[in-house]
């Protein structure tokens, strides 16, 4: 897919040093079989830099599971400014951006990798391509109607590796880079390959509900709010739930406060894999996070997708949305918990193979997209 | 041509507080007729932020010259990393955007409004929109073959209002943010309003030959090699010539160094107007400044246009492009200063009143855009 | 004190703008009285910015208050980098500097006022002392015998006034910076001025016990040991207790960790009257913080001072230290509240006045000090 | 002079990583000698990190001058802004904090070592101490009546191990630091080490005057007439002059106008050894440059010495002081070169061993002070 003079420019090193960025928790789930394919690969270099909430203990500090992981983490970039508001993820974009121009000027990377949508990555994007290193972008081209859709939007105009996880995503990022398909990937989503991993080893014993729900960018005012809304509908169904905290993003105070005076103890971290299973182990997942577009529809876990964080992103036709009202998030998840349905099971988001692909696009080894 | 809803949502204020951030010499001169009419409308309270190049002597510190036009200045904000390399850009644009995010906290814009494509601009893209402040991007949509692009396009990805001096640049925009062409106005550009004030004025007296050439961002290590040339090419035809400085990238100071060594004084800055009159009165232009396109178009000065910084934009029949090679660039100067021949004029990049176009569109009232 | 020259090279406005920099929740508490004074005159325009630990849910976000109480806060500067360690102090700082510097050239103040020794006060220090701005510090001269001396001993250097809160420090100063004693006021502290006010209402009802312990900055990796061994000493008295919440400084996620296992629901933010009538009706306050040297001394309040962080400040004969022994501890809280001995009441730091006194000096009419 | 124990905590690893922090070509010069006896040490892992001016062309980017000298540059950190005002200084400081701690985190050396009293010295002394690592501060306890006093002086409150010049110095550090003698140590000035070097290798050809003049910092606006007068009464001597570029600090563009304007070709950049040849080769060194302090009085190379920059050093007692002005300039000139009169050479900064005599105390084995 890539033509061999391309390919060639992309090789400054008997192999390929290539740099992926951790912002999160969530991004490194993402890209751990990504992590893993490049590791054990021979043409390849492999370069970790950890930063933003991946470093931060409230937001489950990831940076510690890598290590233990078996990876080597070339870099630790501290960079979130506490405060939770606008001005504070600015900053703490400019903060990162500032120290990761020295540390790629420091590692020389000819490939750096940056991951989704979070405002951080913009950070990766521009320290990259300002300094003239290839940049790959893994899930561009996808739609969340938020500020996030401007953000990963923005970290395309600047990449120059596109590996995205559907075809409506490559259709998506064609548009918006002209003409240039062959730098365009549809290798799948990574994170599909830990729950093709978590149907291997099946089910863990879990709680029937499980909670993940996250702050909207334009709606930060009203986060807390929305947290509670949730928390009294999975209440009102008496069935025993399992919280997680909210990743690290404006609002997100509000809701660890609803959660704190609700009583509730709620996770802060789980290895990636054991959250899947866990996740194959419940009969629903409430909340809004992309897991329940994602994961869940390669899983056959049903979904009661709250609010409009997901909204316009591809999904399973059996995947039902709600509003911020009480009432019917109670219903919603006591029609899955009853056992009448199943959710589908679909390759909508990738085929477990992701991690391999991306890896030999990175080695400048092109491969056949999903079917 | 904006619905009456997303009006209302931009007015915050009795007057709207628009934020005009001018990060070098040539941005100024680009929007002076904007910030003009902003000035001269009672529902608008204009402020400038100066930052960048914009406050550094070598380049041409505008910001003494935005005074002296009467304007307030509302903040400085120093943030050129001295350096001219790539890592120094990287760093810039963090340092900036820690900056300007305090900043626009502190003035609380309703709008803020960027131009063009240099690197700082995607700081200033960032700070506002990450603090949901409305952006308006000036001269998106346009092509020019380098990284410019790609920030260019980063920051329409990040912008909610567009205005263009084309229409070809508004379909480019159309097709970059998808089917919100209501946000896409074609104004033309507010350049060309200072060109019809200076055809109005009449030429000054000037040398046959002017020369404005810039580094190129992909070219950085050429970049001396290539001012040499030019500058030889210019000695050969034997004719007075009128040097400027480069602009304030990576590669300016190894073009500074053969100005200097080839016993060169070059300008360092004119006053806009002043510079366009002069243009006027020469025979030809040299060099690769957007000013070849744009202006000159609108003013029926003949272009040498060198190299492939500007390959790609739209441009009249009678430009002609010439790569770094000594001897076509002589010939191409001496056949304009031979006066055989006439450039010819267009209204491409604009009327004459995208100032006015622009404030109006800022203020919430939209007009049509250039027939 | 202040020859007339001096005092008239500070006065380069009609009234003279003093800028005091608040970076935490104590910072705040000590120098109300002074934003009190300050505001109360008519030769001074009072200007407050408020930024690291003071703009930080988790940490008291007290820039709410300062409002509360009725006073402008003029920037907010978000500077705390997430994370508790020591490269996160070091950022922090340079982050909060790179900001400062522009807020200064915004505000354009004729004395910036910085307290104490926290890391952040450094940049405080250096943003203005490096644009030529008088610098005040408050509480020079004191010695703690940790990284705090180092921190405050350089704000000495940087500072060109100087308010000390007892003749030991004016003398530790005097010898800092050599002969220039007509700089160095004695005006006690203005933390005890509050401490007047809370003797003036009276005590509020209160728990046997108050705790107040921050993590000390060589001892970060001990920090949550020695918040157990606390706890536990506490707890072993079995009469009634109150904890805080410690400060943000490394080591503190550690503590506070150990306070949520423990099951306690230490108490987040204070007004500075309301805590200290808290502790006018406790029995012994239990921790390491400064209060118990400074306030308790002038209510007559006993301490069991917990550790080092206090080693070589002044003090009161009575009060008596502790190592982080469990019995120890608790032996010495149970014969405080055994009611059989009374604290002395001193004014060692201070005879409420402070904060009019401070102010008098930053308004160029220097004051006698303390007897 | 360091006991044992001390010097068993400075020992965490085999050999002890020293990372010295070069920020400007004068540092180079004066710390080279130190360099070359760290790298020839065994027990002694050497770092560099390149920062501020050092990697800044206009400055004499020193960085390249320490490769070809065979030294490993182990990071780059372009931190200066250019700009030339004192907010920049401040900015300049925060971002190279910000990204030093950073590159300290990266190389975890042992001790960091700083030199002298730029502003940008205050940024290494913060990223070293507030992460806990050991802090050499190189030619402390001296005095120039300027701001650089502060800056030093702050430097000194937070380094662990003081390597200074003179026995005054020694002295003016222990009052600053109280009784803890056994962490000073008097090792001379290593920028004498090359002066006695450049004995041995001899004068090289020279013009009778060098000029070497900087800006003062709290007159920075009378940068440029200083720079003026200077080069008039040089030049009314009628003798050939070899000039300099100033150093980088707010000022330093309004003297190069001057220099330009007078149609002179300042010297960019010497190797150190090279220059302090020439030196010996002159008749007269004129301006405010510490070099006519230090390295002349070793030299016996007599010296007009102009302004308040030097007030208040050590120095000889056939050094003469000069105001700016023109007349008294041109026969202090006049009278050197007429060569009536020799200066004297001491050994007040240093007998030609500092740099061995400092590699030995960085690797914990003190050495006697010069006698």
């Amino acid at each position: 897919m890539l033509d061999s003079e391309r390919t060639l420019n992309w090789f400054p090193e008997p192999f390929r040093r290539v740099c992926v960025v951790i912002t999160a928790r969530p991004s490194y789930s993402r890209v751990k079989s990504v992590l893993t394919a490049l590791k054990a690969r021979h043409d390849i270099e492999l370069q970790i830099v950890a930063c933003a909430s991946a470093l931060v203990t409230r937001w489950g500090r990831i940076v510690d599971q890598i290590r233990e992981d078996g990876f080597k983490v070339n870099a630790e970039i501290p960079s979130v400014i506490d405060g939770n508001g606008l001005q504070e993820s600015a900053i703490s974009t400019g903060v990162l951006l500032t120290q990761l121009a020295g540390a790629f000027a420091a590692l020389r990377p000819a490939v750096v990798v940056t991951i989704a949508d979070r405002h951080e990555t913009l950070a990766t994007a521009i320290a990259a391509s300002y300094q003239n290193i290839t940049l790959c972008h893994i899930q561009g081209g996808e739609f969340s109607g938020s500020i996030d859709d401007k953000v990963r939007n923005a970290v395309t105009q600047l990449a120059d590796i596109h590996c995205v996880a559907t075809n409506r995503a490559a259709e998506r990022v064609g548009r918006l880079i002209g003409n240039d398909r062959d730098i365009i990937h549809v290798t799948g989503c990574p994170s599909i390959d830990i729950a093709a991993e978590a149907l291997r080893f099946g089910p863990l014993p879990s709680t029937d509900i499980i909670v993940l729900q996250h702050p909207v960018t334009d709606q930060v005012e009203e986060a807390g709010e929305q947290m509670r809304t949730t928390i009294e509908a999975v209440k009102a169904t008496g069935l025993p739930a399992t919280y997680f905290w909210p990743g690290e993003e404006a609002g997100a105070e509000a809701m660890s406060k609803e959660l704190r005076l609700a009583g509730l103890h709620p996770i802060r971290n789980k290895p990636p894999l054991e959250f899947l299973r866990m996740l194959l182990g419940c009969k629903v997942l409430v909340g809004n996070s992309s897991v329940g577009i994602r994961e869940c529809s390669f899983l056959g876990v049903p979904v009661v997708n709250i609010g409009t964080r997901q909204q316009g992103r591809e999904r399973v036709r059996t995947m039902y949305d709600f509003g911020h009202e009480q009432e019917r998030i109670t219903k919603g998840i006591q029609f899955w918990c009853g056992g009448h349905s199943i959710a589908e099971r679909t390759r909508l988001y990738g085929d477990g193979h992701a991690g391999e692909r991306i890896a030999s696009i990175l080695a400048g080894k092109a491969q056949e997209a999903v079917a």
